[in-house]
This record gives C-alpha cells, structure tokens and sequence, in this order.
C-alpha cells in the first residue's frame, strides 16, 4: 500500500514557499498502523519533522508536483492508497530563481493549479482502494461528499480543521464516508490510535470486497 | 538583549500560508551563546521546533506583525538586537475565513510589505546596538552593504543561501559587516560555533562603545 503525508511545499523563490499547515502526524501514524497490520507500507512525505515508522519505506519530495511523480512511479500493483498529505492545491505560476527583492508596494501572485494526486490514481484501471482526507473548516459532511463522488474516492476521512484542530495537533477525529451508507464517527483521541481504527475499517471494506 | 529567530508564516486562509525556509538554528544558537555570555536574554520566535536554550525567555508568534509587535513591547532598556529571523517582506493582503476552495483556473493573489522590525528597532532613541542578517543568493556582500546602510543597522552579518546553502542546514558561514572597515570573514562551522563567535565580535564592539 501507499501512504501520503505531510504537506508540501510550492517555492515562490530559493527562501519563499507557500505552504499548508500539515504536521505530516496523521500520515506517519497510518503508516505505523497499516504496517503493524501485516501491510507493506510505501509513505509519500513532505518535509516532516517525524521519524520513519520501523519497517516503512519512506521517500521524501517537497512540491505537489514531486509527490504526483512519486505516487505515480510506485502505485502499480498497490491494493490501497491513502492521500494523507495536505497537498498544496496551487503552486505560484513562475518560480523566481534569485530571492525577490523586497519592494515598496504591493506584489501580485499568479497561482496556477497542481496535479490532483488523489483523482489521478482513483482514474487508474485497475485501481487500489482509494482512501482520500477533507479538511475543512465550514460544512464538513457535504464537502466531503463532493469530494468522494467528483474524484471517485472509495472512502473519504473527513475533519475540521482551524485554529487549534486537527492540523498541528496530537488528537484528532473522523467521519468516514463512502458512496452508500451512513458515515462512521471516529470520536476524538490520539492520532495514533485514530490511525487505527480507520486502518481496520480499511481493511474490513477492503476483505468485503467493497473496491468501485 | 533581545533576537528573533525562525520564519514567519503569514495565512492566507485557516490552513494555507506564505512561509520562509529557515529552521530557527541560528537564533537560537544565538540566544544560547548570548545567554552563556552572561546577557539576559529574550529570544521571539516564529514556529520551530527547537528546545529553548536554558534560562532563556522564550515568546512564540507566528505572522511578522505580531513578531513587530512582540519585539517593540520589549525593546525598552535592551543594549542589543539582533535580528535573525526570516521575517515575511509580503503578507496576503486578504485572509481567507474558511478555506478557500480550489478552481479550475488560475488565482491571482494580491501580497502587501510588511512591518519592517530591522528599520523599526533601529528609528528608535535611544536605540540598541542592532545587529541584522542578509541572506542573499546572489551579489552577497552588495546587498548587504545596502541593508545595513539603508535600514541604519551597526552590524550586518551576511550568508549565501540557496539549496543545500544556510537555511535548513546544521553549519554555516557567514560575513559580518560595519558601516567602517573591512568584512569580517567567520569561515563554515557548525551553528553553535558560528553564534559564538558572532556574540564575541558583537560584545567587542559594545565594549567598544561601537553604537551609531
């Protein structure tokens, strides 16, 4: 299986980067939990201040469009992927190669799309299981709907996010959601142990036979 | 005395924000040798994740304005500044409440200057003896003869950055300049050593009488 974690990084120049705020926890920990499951466990991180789960692959990239080319080189034959990583929806159109000089007015940013990693690989045939996050801070449930049927997701990890919760934090929760069914609630507790619980429902829908 | 040290992260939404490549290593190398030296010492910082040096006073910010605003609430009595953080030059003119959701198309973002700390600290009378850092990927020396003459510095310590260069890195070197006199060349050495011997060219100067 796949994992990816953390957030990456879009540089504006050599010093400046537009950045998510992701602590790369919640990935690490599914790692963790996949691998102690019997799994063969390939992460897919941005930088991250975290150690390697004993007995995980880990390959570490910085930009979306690094982690689009990583994922891609290696989800042949996987069974399961899971995008965990916050990765960065735009990247700034051009790259200044020099450190931009601070001027005296305002600067303009032209942002451009990144490659959308989590549909990418749902569109493969054949397909692992695709378990996809949404983070989101207002209507949570029908953001993560969307997201599940417009990408083709198999299941969608879903948590608010702000000031304080679910990103840069130790505990988090969970709604999971599939196409049919109602949501399954991951009350709040130690990511590590949320790692857990969601690896096993994983694995439930996985040995049901539940792949689009 | 008072340093700041690591990056300020400026949001553009509650979970996307403008970064700056720097690990904090510096200023707190810093703050330790200054500490060891015998000062009193108060180090402002952005997120890191380093320890605070012993008997250190630690206050965490995050954006550059509230960085300004910590360093000027207790800059009153400090005989010495020294600014070693990567301050954001730009902030997003506009914060997004909620997460901004992605488009198809491109996004154009408008960034604004921020509070300029170096400028601020050394406009006031009486003033510290302030120290800046210029990390340059091109024309080093130049550009940080600029600075220190432009923003009224005492001292500028200069480095090159760019990949694998100064920031993100455990060693560095670096070129300390004064408004008189020739570069003092500090060759590459780990960071604790580099402070060191940055605090013992800084305290020779103090003793001096060395304020503009």
């Amino acid at each position: 299986m796949l994992v990816t974690a953390g957030a990456t990084r879009e540089p504006l120049d050599p010093v400046r980067y537009l950045g998510n705020r992701s602590s790369g926890r919640m990935g690490f920990a599914l790692a963790a939990a996949a691998r102690e499951a019997g799994a063969e466990v390939v992460l897919v991180t941005g930088p991250a201040a975290l150690a390697t789960p004993r007995g995980v692959e880990r390959v570490e990239v910085e930009r979306a469009e690094q982690m689009h080319e990583a994922v891609m080189a290696r989800i042949e034959g996987a069974d399961l992927f899971i995008g965990a990583a916050a990765v960065a929806d735009y990247r700034p159109a051009q790259e200044a190669p020099e450190k931009i000089k601070k001027g005296s007015g305002p600067l303009t940013l032209t942002l451009e799309p990144t490659p959308d990693i989590l549909r990418a690989v749902a569109a493969r045939r054949p397909r692992p299981f695709v378990v996809g996050f949404a983070a989101e801070t207002t209507d949570l449930l029908e953001h993560a709907r969307a997201k599940l049927r417009d990408k083709g997701l198999d299941l969608v990890a879903a948590n608010r996010v702000g000031p304080g919760r679910g990103l840069e934090v130790e505990r988090n929760s969970l709604e999971v959601l599939a196409a049919e069914g109602e949501p399954v609630s991951l009350p709040e507790q130690p990511k590590e142990d949320l790692a857990r619980a969601l690896i096993a429902l994983v694995a439930e829908r996985l040995e049901a036979g539940g792949r689009a």
